[in-house]
């Protein structure tokens, strides 16, 4: 079985509720811009990547059963505003809004509305198969420069955080490398850790591997350094946040920890993303402003308080990689690069082997 | 304030519910050594020091109302046996009754059972005692090492699952190092890890750092190399269920992931432990097998699920973490030693300075 987070065709829009997860498997209609606005506010949809992609289909839905009538243009601008106005921290659906609009404009000089209708469409359900297509490509790469350095064995991954089907148009960064890895029959295990305080990876990662077959076991994050010396892992993958130009990585607070283990054990470590979410504009990690969030994602569990009253909280949602312990490699849809080739291989001096 | 979670008089015992807290602090009253059995298995008390504590001075309850009439001897073996089957793996109870038992029998070849009841009641006193004094020593020792590399400031200090008052007869062990410096006024502030699965840290040292005024601020497991990155952290001070002679020592799984990151971050990595806690009869970690603990810790919190069902879990309960992680030191009530003079320091070999 694989799993379908988003279920799209021609005029009709499905997502799988991520609130109700992992106890309940239900899919909710998106009819239009304002449905796909709730959905990402309440975070029945989340990952950066899936979020623009919702964003976007919806859009389809409504453009297909004619919303926008005679200026579709001041519709799919305006509806955009909207989508991006749900999360504004995730970048990827400000970006798709920007190359989107530039397209629809340039399309409404040439076309009339059922044209321009018909064109923005087609637009947004490329990006879905584009976006699935890339992390395909990365999921391949990925396993094929992990298998290289262990010709004859199974390998055991350990990952981090949700990088799944749930968390893009589908497939995945990370866990699409392992999904790859278990599609070539070399895959062993996969350790997953929960990823405190939000449990993206007991909730959804462990969600994804029960509903494919996927061999996996779960761990608190405390755990990962004995696992990495007790569990013979191969190589630890994770994903990102943003990738900016020497290399250094954001992504889920704990991965910073992780690669310190890592270097420790002498395990590699790649960093999975499509090159979208790399952003040469920055150029070092330090440029990166760290979220933190509210203090009650570590106070209570669905409402209920697990911890002492009174207690101050730091609650950084994400944390910084340097490049120096990105050993195994940066994996994108171009290929597999150091750190130190990152910047050359997205602007085209350089061609992954 | 003192957070007291043993209240002890002559005849009479209460102990803190830990089951209720951090919700509510509730004192029950222990006036047997079977109320001490089941307080034990059922974790009203935990932490093996508080087990042994609580375990013998119910029995100087019993004893000082006049328990085991002529035969005092064969009550108090059958109550030490009972005691240490609550929780076989709390070594400190064992040793305790052992010790114990030797001492009573002795006594009872010269003395009648008044006075075997009698001594036997001084020697738990003396007990409690011991165990509190010794950790206000490791306290000492500890906070005076912390302070001799830094002068002039005041120190941020980092710990994991809880080493206090609520596992200890009092003052607590790594915690009793961050009373120690608080005293002093040298206290800047703790942070403490939640301590995944078993939450210790968010509900018991959260819970004592606040009824006692201590500034301390939780974070998650995974955000503990980022917080030594970023808030300039003195010093990392976690108890030990078991150090071996070469100075590998056993703890709360996640230790083993501390030290490697205080490593990496030139972060002196201390372990606070009383003498007895030290197990000179294993040459190294290798030989310590470690606790795999049911996998619903992992899945469910208060009995509400929180992971994805069918999904294989890993529980160990402690990790090892090798003696050349403990770059600053093992704490004890002799002194502050670096693990390769532990052995010659516990044997009278090796005086602390």
């Amino acid at each position: 079985m694989t799993l379908e987070a988003i279920r799209y065709r021609a005029g009709s829009l499905q997502i799988l509720n991520q609130l109700l997860l992992p106890h309940q498997t239900a899919y909710d209609e998106i009819r239009s811009v304002q449905d796909a606005y709730e959905a990402i506010k309440s975070m029945k949809v989340r990952g950066a990547p899936a979020i623009a992609i919702v964003g976007c289909l919806s859009l389809a839905v409504e453009l297909r059963a004619g919303a926008g009538g005679d200026d579709p243009v001041t519709f799919i601008r305006e509806s955009l505003c909207h989508l991006t106005s749900a999360r504004p921290t995730a970048v990827n659906m400000g970006r798709a809004a920007r190359e989107l609009m530039e397209f629809a404009e340039n399309e409404s000089m040439e076309k009339n509305s059922e044209q321009l209708r018909e064109s923005v469409i087609a637009w947004i359900e490329a990006m879905l198969e584009r976006d699935v297509n890339d992390n395909r490509k990365i999921g391949n790469y990925g396993a094929q420069h992990i298998l290289s350095g262990v010709p004859r064995d199974s390998v055991t991954i350990l990952t981090h955080c949700n990088t799944g089907s749930l968390a893009t148009a589908g497939y995945g960064t990370a866990l699409g490398v392992v999904r790859s890895l278990h599609a070539l029959g070399r895959l062993k295990r996969v350790y997953c850790t929960e990823t405190r305080p939000y449990n993206q990876g007991s909730r959804l990662t462990a969600y994804e591997a029960v509903a494919e077959g996927i061999p996996a076991t779960l761990i608190t994050d405390s755990m990962a350094a004995l696992t990495m010396r007790e569990m013979n892992i191969t190589a630890v993958v994770v994903g990102a946040d943003r990738v900016v130009a020497n290399g250094d990585t954001a992504n889920k607070v704990g991965t910073y920890q992780l690669a310190i283990s890592a270097k420790h054990h002498g395990i590699p470590f790649y960093v999975a993303a499509p090159s979208t979410s790399c952003d040469l504009s920055l150029e070092s990690g330090r440029d990166i402003v760290i979220e933190v969030r509210p203090p009650e994602e570590l106070t209570s569990i669905n409402g209920v308080p697990i911890a002492a009253p009174g207690i101050e909280v730091w609650n950084p949602a994400f944390d910084v990689t340097p490049h120096q312990l990105i050993t195994g490699g940066i994996i994108t849809e171009l290929g597999v690069f150091l750190p130190s080739e990152l910047q050359a291989a997205l602007t085209g001096r350089l061609t992954a082997l």
